[in-house]
């Protein structure tokens, strides 16, 4: 079944300890629809500048992914400069335009009216709540957001989580949303806020999944789950890590939608956990989407079954 | 097969976000020969004071831990205080009486000559190569260090390193060692400097198993271990997690020698971190060996399977 993510098209000026890279393509729909397109069809709605030229388009429909919801308006598109020199481990933004993206105003198309899987990737909460409430049929809603949202909107915020299947942040997002440092209560603390489930990435550590009563079962000891991370000798460029995981993790659950009608089974969400892994560490092995690229679906098996074989008995 | 362990066998003095507890029983060797007792025979070499009474004594031999190798000598044994109100994650020492420890010249029983598995638990790298050299038929050597012995007596731990079969550290530790931050890196480092097989603790985010190329084979990626933390909400005391994860690891490994004569396997290898998350969980959940004393095989197998429940596909 299609999914359709709703996020920043956008570019990045970067550095890192492996060099720099001016106004490469990025983005978090951008990353994330790259991913998910090895599992799915893939629907995006954006806004871009006039800067966005059709070279960049066809990053995204050469893999097959729809881009008739990316709007092209005056103006020049979103752009973030940020830097990896300090830490690989936390981006120091030192310049944020974002130019066309301030004013977006999410349209759905009428093509992608019958969407069943929505990702509301890191947006305005506001935007996020109006995109849900637009595709009242969708099956299942995935979601993304950021400290800057929890901070200072969190009202609008925590409206959004209540609608949400499945909330997807990294384990400071999650810190904060909850306000307790252990991980097991910061799960809890962020589950109470209402999404069904939740999915932590620890960054090198992997990622963990946890889940309301409402998902599984009420035996919250025994409704979690560890995917480890692929071990990873060189980060060459960290952005679109987080993206590129939802997108691998969320495009695989669709993937499998025919046979679960957009329920979520234990099964299909262990495997989406670790496919999201094996995206997020693909994704950070290049600038920008430059692995993402040239990757295939053969390769992002491999990695599964490397993953699997080096944390099972 | 049995186990002997070198280590400290102490007192500690303790606060933590969950209350204070004066002179409770501690140590290296301690926790770890509990630990491991569940598993096998174990024979502790170590040396304490007049302080050391019948009922501390009481605490190993009622879990079946031959203490003929612990030498009483005049004076106190030593005594560690410690704080981890700042944080759970790491100790703050707020005094190190070394006391009788401080001459501790390891004496090993004749009762003991035959011992197949030998762990060398954190103490100067000296007596660490004294003692190994005293069992020249062990069939396996593992040991554990901390940052004092790297920083400061390097030459020493290098000629150690390189008659382990499996060093067991911290990624803090890995670090130091090795001088890299990645963790991948770090652990190809510390492998470079001679140890067999590398078991790194990353705390919550659990552990990691990286073997050299004389192992298991020559293909770094493939052959690597990741086991998870059991999920932990509340952390009463921390200190000693990780010689009762080493005891559970290495003990498991040694109930399994009969079988394997004393070569490792990598399915005994990936169950051991597995029995070894189970051991360093349960030791945080009361103060000092509180915990350990009164567990089960039936409740640590329980905490296995549960393991691997939230791990596998």
């Amino acid at each position: 079944m299609s999914i359709l993510v709703v996020g920043s098209v956008a570019f990045d000026t970067l550095e890192t300890p492996s060099g720099k890279r001016e106004r490469v393509l990025g983005g978090a729909a951008t990353h994330f629809a790259l991913a998910a397109s090895f599992f799915t069809d893939v629907r995006v709605v954006g806004v871009v500048g006039e800067d966005f030229l059709p070279e960049h388009e066809a990053v995204l429909t050469s893999r097959g992914v729809d881009t008739t919801g990316i709007e092209h308006v005056p103006g020049k598109s979103f752009h973030w400069t940020g830097s990896y020199v300090k830490s690989l481990d936390a981006a120091e933004t030192l310049a944020t335009d974002l130019n066309v993206f301030a004013d977006f105003e999410p349209k759905i198309p009428a093509s992608y009216r019958d969407t069943d899987y929505l990702f509301l990737a890191n947006i305005d909460p506001v935007l996020q709540a109006r995109v849900r409430a637009e595709l009242p049929n969708a099956k299942l809603v995935a979601g993304d957001t950021m400290n800057y949202w929890i901070a200072a909107h969190r009202d609008n915020l925590l409206k959004v989580l209540r609608e949400l299947d499945i909330l997807i942040i990294n384990d400071n997002e999650a810190r904060m949303l909850s306000g307790e440092t252990n991980n097991i209560r910061a799960a809890k603390g962020v589950l109470a806020l209402g999404p069904k489930s939740l999915v932590v990435k620890y960054a090198e550590h992997g990622s963990a999944a946890y889940f309301s009563p409402h998902s599984f079962g009420d035996n919250f000891e025994r409704n979690q789950f560890r995917a480890p991370a692929t071990p990873q000798e060189e980060v060459v460029d960290p952005t679109g890590a987080g993206d590129s995981f939802a997108g691998g993790f969320y495009g695989y659950i669709a993937s499998r939608g025919a046979e679960t009608g957009g329920k979520l089974t234990p099964e299909v969400f262990r495997k989406a956990m670790f496919y999201g892994c094996v995206l997020g560490s693909l994704s950070v092995e290049a600038f920008g989407t430059d692995r993402l690229q040239r990757t295939t679906r053969a390769e992002i098996d491999q990695r599964f079954e490397h993953l699997k074989e080096i944390s099972h008995l």
